[in-house]
């Protein structure tokens, strides 16, 4: 896969800064929905809501069906391969964390150990 | 895992939705640096660097050392893992895109065939 130009993983790491706008993402990966299903449950009102969607448009994460009246959203997952692309760079840190946590969990136990030994010694 | 806060997610995509921002982050990841370091190869001022590192710290992706006089800063993987861990719900879905595109490029294929075969009739 070629890695994304820089102002495409611009606009889709902005589109997903947003609660409601990873709801509405959330809610797609149901299935597709018109811009009436999704103002319901949000409790915001349809500018709002199309605001955001426009914004999801733009950073290429749904896309619009063409039927006049309801053109239907749909979510479109391949910026988020993307971003999954970006993030695999970083992967091993942290898993070295976690490796780090866990000599750290480790440690604690071992010292745990020691001190019980100590107090059935006394 | 437990799954991060809202807000923690929102400030984690803000930062990553900046060029500079994820640039510093693929430098840390070579090991730490001192701001100095990190203005040099940028070509911008120390204060839009410095900037730039608040906005990261703030979402827990570096933190800067104690040593007074150069606090180096370091690379603070685990909200790349809670971004990784809320993409996982998606990656299905990537996967049939990837499913659908070469089920596209198949039919392409088998189109071309049929294609060259009415070429060579003739």
């Amino acid at each position: 896969m070629a890695s994304a130009p820089t102002e495409q993983l611009d606009r889709v790491f902005a589109a997903l800064a947003d609660p409601t706008r990873r709801a509405i993402l959330a809610r797609l990966s149901d299935g597709e929905a018109t811009v009436n299903e999704l103002v319901a449950p949000f409790g915001l009102s349809q500018p709002t809501i199309s605001k955001h969607l426009k914004v999801l448009e733009h950073a290429g994460l749904v896309s619009r069906g063409r039927e006049a009246q309801f053109r239907p959203v749909r979510l479109n997952a391949a910026p988020l391969a993307e971003v999954a692309q970006w993030l695999g760079d970083y992967r091993r840190f942290w898993a070295e964390s976690l490796d780090r946590l866990d000599d750290y969990v480790q440690e604690l136990k071992r010292k745990e150990t020691r001190h019980a030994r100590k107090r059935k010694r006394r």
